[in-house]
């Protein structure tokens, strides 16, 4: 690739500016309150896509936010890579641990990011990484240097399990096809340590509803007589964590596969510290399964959190009421082998078993997916491994996530292609987090990084 | 006492409209945002004791809300009743389960109220209540009956903890010595079964606050690697009962009275139906401490219940998130000899010896007071007892509560007097809850037993 620094160093301002003024939209999928912020995220994704050299560029239908689809077919002999992003976004909460307003994005310095950072909400997740795409799709097309097909497949519901997304797959297999799937929406161990994620976990989300007498009870007249639906709610959620922090539901790990001791020694290898991880986090000690490491933890074993927990009186000051409702969030995050669907059904049955005499429960599952591993000796893989050795100038080290991208193992499954994921963010950039930013030294190298990609693909295939 | 049925026939519109123009002020003494309301209500109260006879009323500043304090002494020879009551109100949440706006009130008739009630926040407790003493002294003074002496201190912090009362009280001793507190501020049995409560819970309310990570997380990133809050709090909460519904708290039941075997069999004798209780509450099931009775787990024995817990996220939705924080308000009825500033040490110094590394904990007591117990041989109970036995043809039933006055330790402590707690409404009340209400039968017969009980109370004195 000829001209790419360059060009990115002429075009830099105008880059990250595109950026900005896609973050300032609040396309918060989880909230219907802000369906036409969503609407018109696409309307911008479209014309961003039409701009970068795409030939055809449509807004598709679902049932939910539309699927953005833009190509470029230059030659049905070339491969053809398909990319995947989402321009949906998380919700902000807790705004008020926002230093800048989450859509009045601002550049500052950290010490992770001495040439500037962009904080806002999707900064990194996902929009500045998906935006990368566009960017990149726009040098190869005005300096005619696009060396293969592309299919772009950007959706709006990526925060809320791409539900919608999975049926617009299985309509559109033809449409679709490619020779590989290119996703950023990971990250990477450090700018000076690049990586490449290999595994992501799956991933159930359910809602539970606790509910005990038929209204809110003074505690006075009714407390300790009857059962109180908070009270029970967090005995039922501690009950699931044994002394060990195992996960005591039954059947949870019947398929969750045991990693070899070569395997586990080959992960302990990454360069982490646990001094700095718990600096980072200003927590004295890490917690969590025994046996396990923390990078263990986050990646080779599944988990259960509660992301959500309410019930009551919660103003300021004193109310003594036994609420009649308690609710929780909870989020189970898989390993390859767990199906997310068996595993929320074996929550769902425990859940109910569990419930005391006194309470109703109630179990709605909210979305999920399967997790996924990726092979390192695939064409894929190796051509993103030498665009990062020319960018980067190192190797990147292969990495399991602990995250979740759901629809990845079902684009496996549909369109019969592997999915490589070239993630740019770091752990600390916050996502899903207050304070969310993305590196301008990040953003600039995905632009540089991802046409390499395109080359040594196209060569290799 | 003549004429009392008339002038309550004659009146009773007045009445009732007087209570509601009362009920329409959302006196709400746990959010400051109410503070010009409550204020309102104050000036209201002061106005409605001049109305009612009063010779001299004053609005008494506190370090909080004012306490309204009327009297009328008509000769230093006779007896002096002190009525104690509060214009403050519970908040109205949660607010979506209200029938009607809960500053709005409508009569509207009940099964248990089939001549209507008055729904509206603080109907019953305790501007209902409360006034049936403002209109059975406007009965007194203007038919000439009024038989003794008679102090009102009306407070508006009753349901945040009448911290500011304390202070008050002990200041004024001479101003408020009285023979006899009379009190209407708790229910009795039924509308055919009277009832006259004996003794009262004491209160420790403290809250929680469950701090991890720095910030909020990533759950994927971070899930089962850090302590997530929430799920350390529902382990912390579920902990502080054991298996049998006991508080696991060290030196919790240290100061408990057990009752003989004689006094529990007493208790049994009052009418109570398992089988309504449950289904008024629509509850399959009663839950509690083993080896005691529902009337006897919400009356003599202590309990410890969660009123409120929120963390993480809480809207629409779905949110992968290890919230950085999570909160709880916990409160703990108390039985007499158990000091309610102790528990609360104990309850502090347990929780935080109970939290896991990876998390720092911070428990701040709201407040609190001491239970109570009246004698049932005293002059005042005598006069109760009389005074209902002339208005409900029964005589009224001794009965323990397990609601909290935390006041009324404190007046026997400061003032030398013994309180009667002359309650009208109906643990049906919803008080607390959504959809407060208090019966118009109930409360017209309120202000016809008051005036009875000055009655009795001056002969036998």
């Amino acid at each position: 690739m000829n001209y790419i620094q360059s060009y990115i160093l002429e075009h830099k301002n105008r880059f990250i500016n595109e950026l900005i003024e896609l973050l300032k939209i609040p396309s918060i999928s989880a909230d219907s309150a802000y369906k036409n912020d969503v609407l018109k995220t696409a309307d911008a994704i479209k014309i961003s896509l039409e701009n970068a050299g795409c030939d055809t560029v449509e807004i598709c239908k679902t049932d939910g936010y539309p699927v953005v689809y833009g190509e470029k077919i230059i030659d049905k002999n070339l491969p053809t890579i398909l990319v995947y992003g989402h321009y949906d976004v998380q919700p902000p909460d807790p705004i008020n641990l926002w230093n800048s307003p989450p859509f009045e994005p601002v550049i500052k310095k950290t010490e992770k990011h001495p040439e500037g950072a962009i904080f806002a909400r999707g900064a990194c997740d996902d929009k500045g990484q998906m935006y990368m795409h566009v960017k990149a799709m726009e040098f190869m097309t005005s300096t005619n240097q696009l060396p293969c097909n592309v299919k772009f497949m950007i959706e709006g519901e990526e925060e809320v399990g791409s539900s919608n997304l999975a049926t617009f797959v299985k309509n559109n297999q033809e449409k679709l096809k490619n020779d590989v799937i290119l996703i950023s929406d990971t990250g990477m161990i450090a700018n000076d340590v690049p990586s490449i994620t290999t595994g992501l976990r799956g991933l159930s989300y359910v809602e539970v509803e606790v509910t005990g007498p038929n209204r809110d009870l003074h505690s006075g007249l009714y407390g300790g007589a009857v059962a109180n639906p908070i009270n029970i709610l967090t005995k039922m959620i501690a009950s699931l964590h044994d002394e060990n922090n195992h996960i005591t539901i039954p059947g949870f790990y019947d398929n969750v596969e045991e990693l070899s001791k070569e395997e586990r020694a080959e992960m302990a290898k990454a360069p982490f510290s646990l001094e700095s991880y718990k600096k980072a986090l200003d927590i004295d000690s890490v917690y969590g399964e025994t046996g396990y490491t923390t990078n263990e933890r986050n990646s080779i074993r599944p988990t259960l959190d509660v992301n959500g927990i309410w019930g009551g009186y919660t103003g300021e000051g004193a109310k003594t009421v036994i609420a009649s409702k308690a609710y929780a969030k909870i989020s189970m995050r898989l390993v390859p082998n767990q199906d997310w669907e068996n595993i929320t059904k074996l929550f769902k049955n425990h859940f109910e078993n569990i419930a005391p005499k006194g309470v109703k429960v109630k179990v709605t599952p909210h979305h999920g997916g399967q997790g996924y591993v990726t092979p390192i000796d695939s064409i894929g893989f190796k051509a993103a491994s030498k665009a990062y050795q020319d960018t980067f100038g190192k190797t990147p080290i292969p990495q399991r996530s602990g995250g979740s991208i759901p629809i990845v193992a079902l684009f496996e499954q549909e369109l019969k292609s592997k999915t490589i994921l070239m993630g740019f963010g770091l752990d600390s950039d916050a996502i899903h987090s207050p304070n969310e930013h993305f590196g301008v030294w990040n953003y600039l190298k995905g632009i540089e990084t991802i046409p390499l990609f395109y080359k040594y693909f196209t060569e290799l295939s």
